[in-house]
């Protein structure tokens, strides 16, 4: 598990190429075949444009190395050996050997953004052998109910109940908004009235789709708060969606203050505000992080610093481990590793420094990558997972 | 003096681990007893939550591996260890033995904050073989007035009469404000009317305790203007009261320019608006900055990566050194010890690459430490400092 | 060619110091002899203020380090001994020896800025021995329409005809906006309609003299994508004129969407947010990007990890050269060396460290120091430019 992952030497390297991960934030893969433009837009939070290939980037970078070996071929093969070997082997076979080699013990999957045909919780788990929870995605609920058709004032309850049925199903542990996306953080931090929620509703229900008016981003973090389960909140990079100077999650400040004492609030991704995050970690009880999708896209050779800056003021049983991986399963393998190696890297040197014991990192080493997401999303604390939490 | 501090080794290190600081920022330690929720307390901007110590943090990981030491334990001495010796020792020995350690010559200390009952300004000098200048806090300084009662249309010139007899008092050297936690620093940048602040100081005194007021805070800080002192601010870094998004120093770039020519602004702790600061310090003549309170939080691990970004620009006559260290003797020891380590970490790897002379190094080292902050309040060049200057 | 560069060892750093450099967006020096006052003001975004001389900072430590040997003075000369030496010169021979130093095979020279008399883009090119393209800075040509007179509703046809007319002049590659400057990024995005152009250009008209109006400045931005050239963009550093919390190039992002189709746009400078416009890059095909005027004032020293957090996700093909320099040549050398060093040791360490191969290093060093200016402005792929490209 994870032999790939110890690029240096050194216990705190052995210990985290060994652990098993909690993988708290993550997206199934694609099991259908990949020609070269759809893997490409899925190794992308941009797109495959003319002559600037994703392949050209710190990823493409990333993959090409740390990739390219499970697939039999050489370090830093070239995007056209990968792609064919890629094919040659076919998405099962490709899919177990990067999923197996993520060292992943529990994956918790986003089950709610899924543009291509993805595998489900259950399928991913056991294609990498470890077990599944699910993370109910908010805006795919509130979505559904207006697909289905709700007059605008019995939206709130509508939402409220399918939410609360939602998070009932086996295996479910959490829930995630990206409102982020749909408005960004400078929300007014009160619960809406009834009234504005119901004029809210009538507008979106009268043409919207996406919903992404303000007031009922703000109803939907609110109805989280009542469901009593740990809310994941994107946060920072993404895609051109983002509008990234209004979702520092700084902003969330007010909002925090005012639901302090009920949910964990797990702040994903958060580049290229990890600071503004460790802050908010290192004041606020409820609130975690991690710097998820972030490390595979930044790669090994800048993971350390992303974790260094994010760990620079948190607590140390505040930060997860997630990967954000979607689509292609070299990224659940990528995040795992840049994970491992950026994290051993930083404690390593610490304790080779004689700034950190080494009880303390191997401690914090666990805790970071398997232990605060067990703790906080109260996981069994050996596997296998129980069968009713998968799928 | 400060013989911990010499990490790494050359001249660089060897000067700064010698050199007498000037904390130009700084508060008392408190003189009673700590029991471990106390103490847990003051060493987080946080709180100690249930299953998250504080130990278990980048500063507690600081606080054992380079205070244990001083009172007698192996370095990385386990939590209950640590206070059963602290508790031992006594309070008296322990203040003693940090303050010492610390190698501070001068201490700038801040009288207007004491939720515990802390040293005078002079006892904390005395502690430390020093000697102690006083920074008065404006907020108290207004807030006092309000206690005691005062009509609308009179707090303007009362507030003023009352702030320049505080700075009057013998070893007042600066004044502070922390507007920045008060009403961040969105404020509009003109000095407000006299109708303004009487409208606003009615609606205060009508019911408010603490000065939150835009108009009054704007009031403040342009009165502070007036007393023709050296200015502190509180900027970035603290506890859950901050709004982060809203005290970036450059949102002060309006009232930069307006009241340019007039007193020196220090811009305090920075953290993580360091880089914004250092533009600030580039541009404008009447700035300083320190990175004070963020490099214990951080620790000696990431001391250096901090300073480095707050340099990055800066002109070497602008960087002061502050702990900012309040209840604990601890964080003044652990301030000071992470400047000396990281900036002479920063300093000497670049003689070592010949990238600096060692003459300027060693110049920006004490220009730093101390030169900066003796030109700056107007100190005497040689201690000890005058009777006077204390308390 | 740029001997002095190879601080490092291996491979890319000689690939790096053997590179002609495209500088996509710099400016001409002055011809005339500097006293020291003056000299010291070109080397700041501040001034030479009493006691805080530029010598005394990040940039003035790497001109006494890398440039006084190009003036056969020992590394580390004093300032005097250096200002000394570059009287006796005379500033012919400066500025050739610093302009041939930096191994700059083209210029792309921004006319539109020269409050000192400076070489023209022919001038400058000659005495490096490169080729010289201009880019036509817009709010100089709009500014110059008004001090010729025209009638606000006059305005928007008359500023479009004389920038189609200023960038078919022989040699114009590209237009440059300092929006950033005069009104920051906090603009809506919408193109202004002709009525409120004319309401705007008749305030404007009548008393104004720097084109600052929300209105034009927006007006400019979407006059400057009709003319179909690459569009570069003052971002992030500059003096006390910028408020730098409102240019933070993540604000064009409502922009971007709007123009996305049209023309490139460059990202200049862009510190401290350059993580803001990586993501821009990597998410925005239109979108490129450069940290040029930053490497110099932070020199050699801290540029490597400017680049680092630049690169954290740009694609390859994203991120260009600069020096932006201004003034003294040897701002041209500095932010020339400070590239080929900062970006060949980031490359080489990941070679070194099996984390990049070779021949990707190779390529992605060569691009962004020559081809991927080369491409966007469509410049000749070999020296020498032709003749009419030249002034």
């Amino acid at each position: 598990m994870g032999a790939t992952a110890a690029a240096g030497h050194g216990p705190v390297y052995e210990a985290l190429a060994a652990l098993p991960l909690v993988d708290h934030h993550c997206h199934g893969v694609v099991t259908a075949g990949l020609g070269r433009e759809r893997f490409e837009s899925l190794i992308t939070e941009g797109a495959a444009w003319p002559g600037i290939s994703p392949f050209d980037s710190p990823v493409g970078v990333a993959v090409r190395r740390h990739c390219a070996p499970l697939l039999d071929l050489p370090r830093h093969a070239p995007a056209e050996e990968y792609l064919a070997r890629r094919a040659e082997l076919g998405p099962h076979e490709v899919n177990r050997r990067f999923l197996t080699a993520a060292g992943t013990a529990v994956f918790c999957v986003d089950t709610g953004y899924a543009p291509d045909h993805v595998t489900t919780p259950r399928e991913l788990a056991e294609a990498a052998g470890g077990a599944a929870y699910e993370v109910v995605r908010l805006e795919s609920v509130a979505e559904e109910i207006a697909a289905r058709g709700v007059e605008p004032g019995e939206y709130a309850e509508t939402f409220r109940t399918a939410a609360q049925a939602a998070v009932r199903q086996p295996g479910v542990v959490a829930v995630k908004s990206v409102a982020a996306y749909r408005a960004g953080f400078g929300l007014a931090p009160e619960r809406p009235s009834d009234a504005q929620v119901t004029e809210a509703a009538a507008r979106w229900l009268a043409g919207g789709d996406r919903l992404a008016d303000p007031v009922l981003v703000r109803h939907l973090l609110w109805t989280a708060v009542e469901l009593g389960l740990p809310l994941q909140l994107h946060t920072g990079f993404g895609d051109s969606d983002i509008r990234m100077h209004r979702v520092d999650p700084a902003r969330l400040t007010d909002w925090l203050h005012l639901t302090a004492g009920t949910v964990p609030v797990l702040l994903l991704h958060c580049w290229p505000y990890q600071r503004q995050a460790a802050y908010l970690a290192a004041v606020f009880e409820q609130v975690y992080l991690d710097v998820g999708l972030t490390l595979h896209y930044v790669g090994p050779a800048r993971a350390p610093e992303i974790l260094a800056e994010a760990l620079e003021i948190t607590p140390f049983r505040k930060l997860l481990y997630s990967s954000d991986a979607y689509g292609v399963a070299e990224f659940h393998h990528l995040g795992a590793l840049a994970f491992r190696q950026g994290l051993a890297g930083l404690l390593q040197e610490r304790v080779d420094a004689d700034e950190l014991g080494l009880p303390d990192a191997l401690r914090i080493a666990a805790w970071a990558g398997a232990g605060n997401a067990r703790r906080l999303y109260r996981l069994a604390t050996t596997d296998p997972v129980p069968e009713d939490g998968r799928d």
